[in-house]
């Protein structure tokens, strides 16, 4: 079935970049491109197509196929579009890179897919930039990869932005602890995905767990405070005081501390209930939000076993920015810049084309950027368009306007008749 | 059916590309972007996956539907990854910048898809990058495409390539003239796309047309010559020689007459049976050729009747580079750089991760790419590893290697111990 008249449309959840917002976008990646290579990030491009196979590998719990793009080649396998860049890359690392030096610092600035239901926001394309370093466990690994999410957001131009800073095993310590039964975990983990407390408490009251069971669970789903405070709070649970919730709590200090030492204390925050959509992750985790901007401008985390579902069982971090929630984040803050400028406009009559051509090539060496004006209008229809663009009108024929010093100047200079300014 | 094991692989005809091809074709998509904005073309960037009819307008016989990649969303609408740019292209401009003022310039960098039967260099996800120029009827917009098409190619850094300049109409008349039927005329237009002029004889033979018509149309797919020759071999094709194949060599030598007082006369010759295998086009059609790659790196044309499919009715003409193509001839002239380099690794002891992150970012302030050691190495093995990505080492320790002048430089301005130079 194909509605009529969509021909003109695009599908729900996917969008056209016109050039001021191509522009902005393309800049934007420019910027994270330049700053993730400083870092020793190099980056990679991995087809749009892949195997069903390779884009479901460790997807776990709270990956959903059914939110994937799926296709069929003639020979009726399932292809998919990526519905993330870390599994690629995890794939090419992998097989591809193999025998490269280790670790690997990689980046990429790509759309992922993921079919989404149409309500307020949600998309089904999603332009990413990120990174991934693949081959470094430890403290020092994590917080060069949130370190580096610090400054990237810092030289996207984001005022303001916070980083939330969490633990996979500090969350399956505490539902371990508190005993819920597999669905109620489930439920209780979409919520903390969701970031929505009030299910969240909800759904713990409807747990009928004993009263200090509830209480650790809302305890960590609500946490806002130091790590001092955190270890003050969770740091005896578990069998006595020496379970993964303590190893995890232990982990992020020295984070924390690390974080400090490199100045970025201030922008990073614990956020001890803090749940990644992705099934992958498997120790620190981190999102990342600029003000105003309810979901995450960034996320990332520690995937220590996704390598291995391709054969390479390396300890891996990384981070994706959401681009176009950065964007917004940036337009509130008026920090993109406009589109770019056209800086002059060669007038063309029919005869002279040649002559035109050549007068806007000379201005285009001199890194202008100009157009010849193919529709052969002269006089104030020209500087009537000119002034729309922004931009000046350079004449091959006499008397088009009022002529400045650095009017004449650029006539002189051209070997054209005039230029006229647009003030 | 799902193959065992494809979750390492990726589908046929796709590729990886690892970091010295992903920075060689950023490095060139960066180039030609900037000539295309100092002409004035701007960026748009249209969605990954559009709706069926939107991709298959003015697709013509020559486009085929079985070569798209479709797909279908929840509400059983047919999807398809883009078979070209222009498409999507044409579809914005004729809507979402309908009130703007023309001609609109666009250009854009992205991936097309088209399944293609599994043989020796060919490929189903292709990297182009191109413009689109919307608007603008005549020879000098016609012009400034080719000319353009050629300062695009020159940026590259390619030597020795040549435009190949055909006309639609040309090609029509002559087979208006031959008077063929329409299988045989479709079977000697798919060997004119695929330059196959011993398969287009072959067919000639086979139709058993009277000799001179025969001979017309070998003498158009084996034309090459100057302007005046042609004219002097076709311009009395046609009822007295007023038809569409005098118009259509008319207009191809204003252009060319327009090209030799652009200065790239040398680089363009008349390629009559040029037949491109998108159906959208209507008058001049070019192609461009590098030395020793068989098939095409740019390939573009007018296409007046795509817009209105949309509701446009504007006139159209643009060109593709086909950037994969262009990387193998750009690498056999040996003009592409080799991966972009590392300069510093610091060592990095675990007990001063702080302090090697802290020298790490002073140096990537000065520009530097630097990437910290995370993997606790020292001495001969950290050296080892830096000698292998081309960078040198930075050592919080003392007595890591001899110091030259500018090594004992670094560390002074630096207050790190030791800068080991690689040589």
């Amino acid at each position: 079935m194909n509605v009529p008249n969509s021909r003109n449309q695009i599908p729900e959840g996917v969008r056209d970049q016109l050039p001021r917002e191509a522009a902005q976008m393309r800049r934007l990646a420019d910027r994270l491109g330049e700053v993730f290579g400083t870092w020793g990030y190099r980056e990679v491009v991995t087809p749009g197509l892949e195997y069903l196979e390779t884009v479901t590998a460790g997807a776990g719990s709270l990956g959903r196929r059914e939110d994937l793009y799926q296709l069929f080649d003639r020979k009726g396998r399932t292809l998919a579009l990526r519905p993330d860049m870390t599994t690629p890359i995890a794939r090419v690392a992998a097989t591809k890179m193999a025998g490269e030096p280790l670790p690997l610092r990689l980046s990429y600035f790509a759309p992922v897919y993921r079919y989404r239901a149409q309500k307020a926001g949600s998309v089904s394309e999603i332009w990413q930039a990120g990174i991934e370093l693949i081959g470094a466990a430890g403290a020092a690994a994590d917080g060069e990869v949130v370190a580096l999410a610090c400054g990237a957001l810092a030289a996207s131009g984001l005022e303001g932005f916070k980083l939330g800073l969490g633990h996979v095993d500090f969350v399956e310590g505490i539902f371990a602890e508190a005993g819920v039964d597999r669905a109620t975990e489930e439920a209780l983990k979409e919520a903390l995905v969701a970031r929505d407390l009030v299910a969240f408490e909800k759904g713990v009251r409807e747990a009928g767990l004993p009263g200090e069971k509830a209480e650790l669970l809302t305890a960590m789903a609500s946490f806002q405070g130091s790590y001092e405070q955190a270890v003050a709070r969770f740091g005896g649970v578990g069998e006595s005081g020496a379970g993964r919730v303590v190893r995890a709590l232990r982990e992020l200090g020295t984070m924390l501390q690390l974080l400090a030492e490199l100045g970025v204390a201030g922008q990073v925050s614990l956020d001890l209930g803090l749940t990644r959509s992705l099934g992958y992750y498997t120790g620190v985790v981190f999102e990342g939000y600029a003000p105003g901007v309810g979901s995450p401008v960034l996320g990332g985390g520690r995937y220590d076993n996704l390598l291995a579902d391709f054969g390479g069982r390396l300890p891996a971090t990384g981070f994706a920015l959401e681009l176009d929630r950065l964007l917004v984040a940036l337009e509130r803050q008026g920090r993109l810049p406009g589109a770019p400028g056209l800086d002059a406009v060669v007038e063309c009559p029919p005869d002279r084309v040649g002559e035109a051509m050549a007068a806007a090539r000379e201005l285009r060496g001199r890194g202008l950027t100009v157009e010849v004006d193919l529709l052969g209008r002269t006089g104030a229809e020209l500087v009537k368009y000119a002034r729309a663009r922004g931009a000046r009108v350079v004449s091959l024929t006499e008397g088009t306007g009022g002529e400045a010093g650095e009017v004449l100047e650029a006539r002189r200079r051209l070997r054209v008749a005039a230029v006229t300014p647009i003030h």
